[in-house]
């Protein structure tokens, strides 16, 4: 099968855990033994390594010039970083992103870049919260839009909470079809049912 | 305050989500704002970047040679290259830390690891199930102190299931002393509540 490639985009201070699950479920398939219709890459605003939150120094695979012509989506990772002016740069492939029905998907404070930069206001979303996202300024007028949710799909477009990791990938795999629901639930319940507390 | 690297041994393959919560937490400190008295430093066979099975390329701060004297603990991702002969490289080390008396974590692949080495014979220990660490061979005759929960910590030792990513957190937390008994409680409820299904 001709993989496409899902380009998870990092930037200094991004966070470890909001693309753990989703990285691995795209790049190894939801299911052992199931499709693998997708490949990871990152991206960042050069090729130099980006750091995580954690300290894991990670070797982005494309630099923002190097960003290819086809791929299947775009997965903003949060983190320290996207208030940064650097950050800006990363705006014009959301547009393309957009404008060619492509998914982009934003967790945590990646949500708020996306909110900030008026790409929320006609979707459903989320965030880290409404009062969160409300401080992204005069651009962000989704505020009828926003969902008191985890994480929201609305067509290509995938926000989530910082603290839904888990919810954020389903719902991303939901977007790009990359296995069937029964076997996307089942990789979301294999974490949230054993987590329930004791 | 002098901090002190705790190295998170990564292989090719390794499990992006499982030492995300983990190195976050020790990193960055387990509350916003508290003490932060770890650095996380990744280590690998060499310091040629490894390939997470979500396909992030990690860069390494240390290959097997250039391993620190003054350090806190080892942290073992699981993944896929845990029983590759490169992988024996590791044990000289994992002695070195059990001699020095240092936290030595293994978390899913990394609990079989350490069971297969012997490393775990005379402590209470846990892995991705009985029969899974049985495999581990003659080294293995730890059975009467597997114990059947999430993660399980014996001292300086941590072990945890694959699926245990924040209890795996939650015992190195603990036996590093990163902070009160109540903050690593509630990092870890941060997650666990909320991940409660509804």
């Amino acid at each position: 099968m001709n993989k496409k490639e899902v380009i998870f985009i990092l930037l200094n201070g991004f966070a470890d855990w909001e693309g753990a699950y989703l990285s691995t479920y795209l790049n190894w398939g939801v299911k052992p033994g199931g499709p693998v219709k997708y490949t990871v890459k990152t991206l960042s605003i050069s090729k130099d390594p980006v750091t995580s939150i954690g300290g894991f120094k990670v070797l982005p695979d494309y630099g923002i010039n190097d960003m290819p012509e086809d791929y299947a989506g775009l997965v903003l990772i949060g983190g320290m970083s996207l208030r940064s002016p650097e950050a800006l740069q990363i705006v014009p492939l959301v547009e393309n992103a957009i404008r060619d029905k492509k998914l982009v998907a934003g967790i945590c404070d990646a949500s708020y870049f996306l909110g900030v930069h008026g790409f929320l206001n006609h979707v459903k979303h989320t965030s880290n919260g409404l009062d969160y996202i409300k401080q992204a300024g005069d651009k962000y007028t989704g505020e009828a839009n926003y969902v008191n949710e985890q994480a929201v799909r609305d067509g290509n477009i995938v926000t989530a909470n910082g603290t839904a990791p888990l919810e954020f990938c389903r719902e991303v795999l939901y977007a790009l079809n990359a296995d069937t629901p029964e076997v996307i639930e089942k990789s979301y319940q294999h974490w949230t049912n054993r987590l329930t507390p004791k």
